[in-house]
């Protein structure tokens, strides 16, 4: 549902490929009837369907449906899927706030289904595989939550830092605004410039503290300040907080993440680049604490339409149906 | 042979999922011992080795050895390894020019190795796919012979075009020039600038300029302008060539390319994007004739690190070993 | 009239610091009311004023209008402006075409007042300057057209070149598209990417052959392919054209520009950057004929938002007021 | 002195306009005897000089010498300028640092001169405006350490924030690197990439320290992360401190900086882009308290070679001779 933003045509990069998976349907109001391949190029001869209007398409059919849509459409229309037995993974935001108030407040609109915000199943595998893999229906985290929580979360969850006064300074390229027409995303307006925004509140900040409240078993405090820099890929989140006492920081991360194949924790001392993700499903994760001091600054970098969306959502998918976790994912970084 | 470059990261990042391909080795003088995931982070997880010194590699076991290296390096090492039975291809240009002279005029050094240039087999597969099969030694194309070759042939074979007055204006990404030390590719030298250069005379020039008159049968007059573009990855050549007479020249390429898994003719009145090739081998061409006059005008977009370097050199390798030839290469574009 | 686009906001910076200018009102219909220093922050200090509705703006005032509006607007107010005594300057393309019907084929729209088209001087002051002094309107010419034409003019008008047969290949910049919403024009489309446009025809097309054609004395034949790239600002064209007979092309660019303050001829062998006039109103050319063969090669840069719009029509305002020419406009390139 | 680099060829282009400025002599030791316009066409037609080898350069003769040269070179030569009654402006770092046993341990070399560390004056106008009038010899502060401490300075004099945890989350353009040949700024490296580095430990974080201490009057307590953006100028400094108790910060920066012509004050809930003060000498700054909670967010931008390096040292000089501070920096930023 929904083919036509960047998370639809990533989503169809890594489909096209998938050897378990076959494409019935890519809806869109705006495009149906165009063929997918005229609208991405890029997806000439790898994906040979049309865009078909929502209505026209039988997705009561289907196994699973991804919604790549924008926010508020999930929720009027998976009931009915779930109700005809098809599994659903919703990349946008509908159901990843459990707090229904909460959500309506940030996102603007009553909720259209309440009820299965409480059966979503948060999709962050390294937090909650086990109900990923039977779950019915899947909110597929926010890029800025990805990239943020797995930094943080082995910090929160050994007790290690206080989770009081948490610092997340994070850096989106472009693309994770989506495929908008808004003045500030132009190539003439983003390039060449480096800004904040959203310092007052952004939505994702409420999806980060549910996400390392639940870890931590209580509230936290957090600071969270998202930036737009001009790159098209690629998200780098710069974290800090205090140790309540020392600790091997770096062998924490590598223990937590050992079995986790999309997490890597880089050898210490290190600093990733964004590109080192580029296209591919990995986080990678260095750690730090600058002059040997108590203040720990992890920097978690991930692909903001991988990891950060269509590549977790494939994960995901992954997960739900039985499959090896990497199937279709096992994608080099395109480097440079 | 020379893994520290950008074409040696490319054949990396291809040939790590080559379901037929085992590396057994990954030379590079300045950086034996180094682990090559250390040095191209995008690697790790995907390619094991680190970088061995050339004389500690044992490359005669190998079934193929690639020459990613400096122009000059391969004509003195590709006799030892035929004699041993290895095949090769090499990326770099030692082998591309059937002139020797005007090979050592414009690549300023005596040829090592002149009897092998007779022998070995331009890598175009578009033209030489029957020699490349049974080739013991290929010269991969360059990027712009590739992208101005693939342009110029349908007319050129079919004589509809006056080929003594061709002109070809090209663009390249920056990473066209290699993984190189020079003030001109730093990112504040090349980011928001354009520049042609080399428009004297360029490298690629003679190569075009002897892949052209082949197909002729006779020399052809070509002027050639390469121009720099800040962007990281592609290609485009913008041809124009006079019509002698009328003809359909779009059904002319769709027909001369019509079982070319590699080169996508676009429908009439399209203008191909370098983002629609990005990390795939696929060239993409257009094809105009503005205001209905006699000029033709070809747009063709590669990778330049794909259909125009690592990418052509595993298309080569499968031919060479009997593989299909999209073995590794069915690689969905990046976009965006 | 019309200050919430790229010309616009070029314009204020130029006149904000033009010594015999007053600013004293600046349109927009859907700005009104928002100061000046709120939509463009890079004014802030610099320019005090707020947008006026258009109707509220005492124009008659003025000595002088630009128009920095879309195409359509300026042939409907010029009139009423130079009746109560306003001289005009319209940077968009209403005026810039002496056959009406030609520009209403190209523009898609009835011309609104053809008189005036007659009476409008065509603001090159390479070409018009004594035209430019007196005039009352001028129409500023597009930025692809200033380019090519300062590039071809001394060919053409010393007979030397075949101008049946004249190729310009243009790459622009993004803000030359200017601060439009279009999907094509998004950071995360635009960036990364080259492509050519408008392949079939191009608005510029008419402007660039009429120009030629009064240097020449009669009709030229051109074909214009313009590209877009990935840079803010800049524009490049490549020319091409074949010599009737042999010449010193350096010395004529020389001696046709040796009194033109805004257009540098570069060294023989030059390349040049269009970072090397980011900002400024300068026209960079250099010349070459690639192995000494009868085709020249004319490379000529500008800021395509300078020489190619707001500097060029505070140029031709300096010259309509007799002001020296350079007045504000004696601006260091920014680099890098 | 030193004249090739970024920070050199920006003092060419502010001084090249200045009305009380005559450049006498521009130095090089790689260089000399190469036209200035030769290598940077964007001086061509404003300066005339020739770049000279520093022996055969008349310095003692100037007014004032400004070293653009890298750590190490100020230090050894500025005695003999100031014997010779010559002012001294260093861009460098020589004499940034108080202690001079600090110095030597983060720049690697001993101090060739620590009796003139004593006598520099830190070239911060906002806080030492009177010192630099009469300095003889002036240490141009570094770029990180401008758009730091600006954005701090308030919050720290006034005594509201706890000055033992300050965190500074920077983000600079490549060209504040130099012009330098390293790998990491290529433009396929640094391209499309975001990156932290010197994250155990950056040269600046010594400078800003000794600078927020002496306006606490004690050692203050910083974490300090400078990151990589794809952008050629700009910085952006993200600084959190903690509200010891309640305050009008918005006030108390409108009021710190009142009477600066060079530090602008946002409105309450702005954002400040880094391309706002493209090519000017502003520091752009906003204040923020996220869900109204005792964090302060500090937005601060600069041109990382204006405010950040050439543009300071003219602030810096003006006021040494006693010129308006403004003169030859009320530039327009550079937009879009």
């Amino acid at each position: 549902m929904g083919g036509t933003g960047y998370t639809g045509v990533e989503l169809l990069r890594l489909l096209a490929r998938h050897p378990e998976v076959q494409l019935t349907a890519i809806t869109s109001r705006a495009e149906a009837g165009t063929a997918v391949g005229q609208m991405f190029p890029s997806l000439r001869g790898h994906v040979d369907l049309a865009f078909v209007h929502p209505d026209q398409a039988d997705l009561g059919a289907c196994d699973l449906v991804f919604f790549a849509t924008p926010n508020g459409i999930a929720m009027q229309q998976a009931q009915a899927l779930l109700d005809a037995g098809v599994r659903v993974i919703d990349l946008a935001a509908d159901f990843r706030i459990k707090d229904v108030a909460e959500w309506e407040k940030w996102y603007g609109m009553a909720h259209a289904s309440p009820a299965l915000v409480a059966e979503a199943v948060y999709g962050l595998p390294e937090v909650n595989r086990e109900q990923i893999r039977n779950a019915r229906l899947v909110a597929n985290p926010g890029c800025y939550p990805t990239a943020v929580q797995l930094g943080f979360i082995p910090l929160i969850e050994s007790g290690l830092v206080d989770d009081a006064q948490l610092i997340a300074d994070a850096k989106s390229g472009v693309s994770g605004a989506g495929r908008k027409l808004e003045l500030g995303y132009l190539f003439a307006e983003a390039g060449d410039n480096f800004k904040a925004y959203g310092v007052p509140g952004h939505r994702h900040l409420p999806e980060i503290r549910q996400g390392l409240a639940e870890v931590a078993g209580h509230a936290v405090g957090l600071t969270f300040v998202p930036h737009l820099t001009p790159m098209i890929r690629g998200m780098h989140a710069t974290l800090y907080a205090r140790l309540k006492k020392d600790a091997d920081v770096q062998a924490l991360f590598e223990q937590r993440y050992a079995r986790e194949n999309f997490v890597d924790v880089l050898p210490a001392g290190s600093h990733p680049d964004t590109r080192s993700v580029r296209g591919a499903n990995t986080c990678r994760i260095a750690l730090h604490r600058p002059q040997g001091g108590d203040t720990v600054v992890v920097l978690s970098v991930i692909d903001n339409l991988m990891k950060g969306a269509a590549g977790q959502a494939v994960q995901n998918m992954n997960i739900m149906f039985g499959l090896p976790e990497s199937t279709a994912l096992e994608i080099v970084p395109l480097l440079p």
